[in-house]
């Protein structure tokens, strides 16, 4: 793989950045964008990760996703422990190029480690709270794969 | 506002954070998370922005977006320039509880300050590109409002 100048233009000013055509992302300073997966079907959020210059690379060469994990600083290819990959239908990038959105085909099920399809399988209730921390609501949380077969004692990928 | 242990709870073992029904936000070092925001309606993701630990409990307490501005350094509710706010319909945490995904009634058409419902109107194409720089691709990009006339000469909020 060449330089990364080969792929991404050098940041310009914000206008540039914002209305231009050219693909200028700006990593922060551990060198990362932050990643959201959607369902490319239902449009459902699956998963929020990281992807260094290397993994958008990737993921735009290959067409699937990698990923860099913050604490394995590695970088992951989507599934490639568990074989629930995600092939990318598109990818968007925000406006001020340090985000990246990609519309993902789910393979086997789940994208989160705990098994189910969604990472976001718990609700944040709004308004006045009681006494002590506040209780989550589990909801969509159905297991759809059983981590421990698929994962053994290895971590998430 | 009391301490934030009235709020989340101290982040315990993987399983815990996972499988809890508590909340344990896990901020990172600028103690911040980031948050996704997505069009209650229709799904579609419409920014993506990040929370230091008071704008979280501003927005649970409020069911308003407040954000923390990283390059401002400023807590800051979306809409206070723009009048552009955004009504949290349900709030997610993620299975590590590093990210926040809110469902949104967008106020004004427009969450993204260069007037666009969206931050992400511009595609990346995927597979072998030619000589340069990635050329981006514009989509879903009409303007909904003018942001001169929205924000004058001030950035975004």
């Amino acid at each position: 793989m060449s330089g990364n100048s080969d792929w991404f233009a050098p940041r310009g000013a914000s206008a540039e950045v914002e209305e231009g055509s050219v693909l200028s992302p700006k990593f922060d300073a551990d060198g990362l964008l932050t990643c959201v997966a959607t369902d490319a079907a239902t449009g459902e959020v699956l998963m929020l990760a990281h992807m260094n210059a290397e993994a958008l690379i990737k993921t735009i060469t290959t067409g699937e996703a990698w990923y860099f994990s913050r604490s394995r600083k590695m970088l992951w290819r989507k599934g490639e422990t568990s074989g629930h990959s995600q092939r990318v239908v598109e990818m968007r990038v925000d406006c001020d190029q340090d985000a990246i959105l990609i519309k993902v085909e789910q393979m086997g099920e789940g994208a989160c480690h705990t098994g189910r399809r969604s990472c976001f399988y718990r609700a944040v209730p709004l308004g006045p709270k009681g006494r002590g921390p506040i209780a989550l609501e589990f909801r969509d949380a159905e297991k759809v794969f059983d981590p421990r077969e698929v994962y053994g004692d290895r971590k998430k990928r």
